[in-house]
């Protein structure tokens, strides 16, 4: 296992995102307030650049390259948010990049990671395993792999976001932050551990599927079918190595949030708040919604992912 | 005619806002300055209190009441933003609010006016006038009216957003306002004038009813019927006496945009920008848009009134 990362890598990364990934806003809305009866303080990763807090994980790995390494170019195998985010940091960084999605990966995210100027390479998600692909390309063609969480770069730059949200809203009683592979909640681990250490800390993860919960309780990495759930960047069958180890030592614990949860809270966001919020995006205002009682008079932040949502979809969820 | 209001009254408002509005991000996207070939900057007011900037030029007015008038209260009339900025501004300052809307209003917009606390009295809008219904509950009962733009306290009021633009991006080339009554273009005019001084300034009407264009043109304020458009806020039959004034004074052109431009702004903020605009809201760039030749290389304001929209309709409106 590589060594874990530490806050002091979260700080590093942060320099070397500066002036390429957003300083996000930290926004508050008087209204959820009154509901909670706390003061809630949202980091609007869906307002980063490619709508989700996944270019800082991809932007601080590929900047790290060696000479060789940005020459030869990089690999991932991704259907979703963290494909474009190696796509983009890849085309800023001027490296090539090999993106694996499936071949029935939606056009608009393909067409989209192309744009980026990432060279996809598709597979047969039934019959092909594309983290065989990803690693034999990575040795066939000298490409350096970087998976969507369990790597130390990554982790280190998703934390920078939970330490922008402390900068600014000073230490909190409690951060909510949607559990998939664990790449943003062991990042943020590192930041809260770090700024503001009696902050309680919980992952929040779909319902349907609970492994990150299962893995935390039993103290083993737990594998789980992909689940069936709108919260499509949370539909991780396992935690990393990494993720887990971080995780299981800092977090407090494991919640989980339904479909018609997240639903709510996506209306919530868009009439309220008028933000565009992915389903993964409302794992952590659900739970803390869902736990109102324990939270009163406390300051509580809570991270927004992402916001990568057909629109069209989202007007029918919410015209239901 | 009282007095035009004048900078220094925006510096004020500022400060009787400070603690109760929003100070709203300005938010930056790469995907439309390369599409422009400019570099742009939104004045979000849809993240404003109440979803849109009409909060501050209704919290300014009120918070210049004396005590006389404190008591008494306030009435206005509106079917929309206007009528909520009033009723929670009046809640927040402990003021009786009566709110005259037409009895077809929507009812979540009659609801969310009596749920800030507001005292909502309807009437016909085919057979009755609504700007007498004001003046005569003004006269009986001896409340102080505060006309949704027309009024040099909502006027200042409503400049601090621009104001607040200027502050952080500094002197601008253009900067493209929302135009229906020219509450919030007469006052981003104070704040321009004063803060960048060369800057082009435009307000952006609807297509389907230009009076404010051919009012800037002719010199005589035009008044038309109401216009078919779903620019819902800026369907205004004239301009006022002041804000015209000011308008006239001050801005470099008035320009207009079609639904359809407008619907495709829509989608752009809410696929690309993560953000929830009102059509209305979406005026300013759509003008700024078709003039692309001439913005090349320029610093580029644009302000989003507002995200009041029905996100079902939103959806509706995308999923073509």
């Amino acid at each position: 296992m590589p060594t874990l990362p530490a806050y002091d890598d979260v700080r590093a990364a942060a320099e070397r995102l500066q002036g390429y990934a957003h300083r996000t806003p930290v926004l508050t809305s008087r209204t959820i307030d009154r509901e909670m009866g706390a003061k809630l303080f949202f980091k609007c990763e869906n307002l980063q650049r490619m709508g989700a807090f996944k270019f800082r994980g991809a932007f601080n790995a590929l900047s790290r390259f060696d000479e060789r390494q940005r020459r030869a170019g990089v690999v991932t195998y991704s259907s979703g948010n963290h494909a474009q985010a190696v796509a983009l940091s890849a085309s800023l960084l001027g490296i090539p990049a090999t993106i694996i999605m499936p071949n029935d990966a939606p056009a608009a995210k393909m067409a989209a990671t192309r744009e980026y100027g990432g060279n996809v390479v598709t597979y047969d998600r039934y019959t092909e395993d594309r983290e065989q692909i990803g690693r034999a390309l990575a040795e066939e063609r000298g490409l350096t792999l970087i998976p969507p969480y369990d790597h130390p770069d990554v982790i280190a730059g998703q934390g920078t976001a939970a330490r922008e949200l402390f900068e600014e809203a000073g230490e909190l009683d409690a951060l909510f932050v949607p559990l998939g592979g664990g790449g943003l909640l062991s990042g943020s681990a590192l930041s809260a551990r770090a700024l503001s250490p009696r902050c309680a800390l919980y992952g929040v993860e779909p319902e349907a599927g609970n492994d990150g919960q299962r893995s935390f309780r039993s103290g083993e990495i737990v594998h789980i079918e992909t689940p069936k759930t709108i919260a499509d960047g949370a539909q991780t069958q396992h935690l990393g190595v990494l993720t887990f180890e971080i995780i299981r030592r800092d977090a407090d614990d494991i919640l989980t949030a339904s479909d018609a949860q997240l639903i709510a809270c996506m209306r919530f966001f868009a009439e309220r708040m008028k933000l565009v919020v992915e389903p993964t995006g409302c794992l952590g205002i659900a739970a803390a919604r869902a736990m109102k009682d324990t939270l009163k008079g406390k300051r509580v932040g809570v991270i927004l992912s992402g916001g990568n949502v057909d629109i069209a979809r989202l007007g029918a969820w919410l015209g239901q």
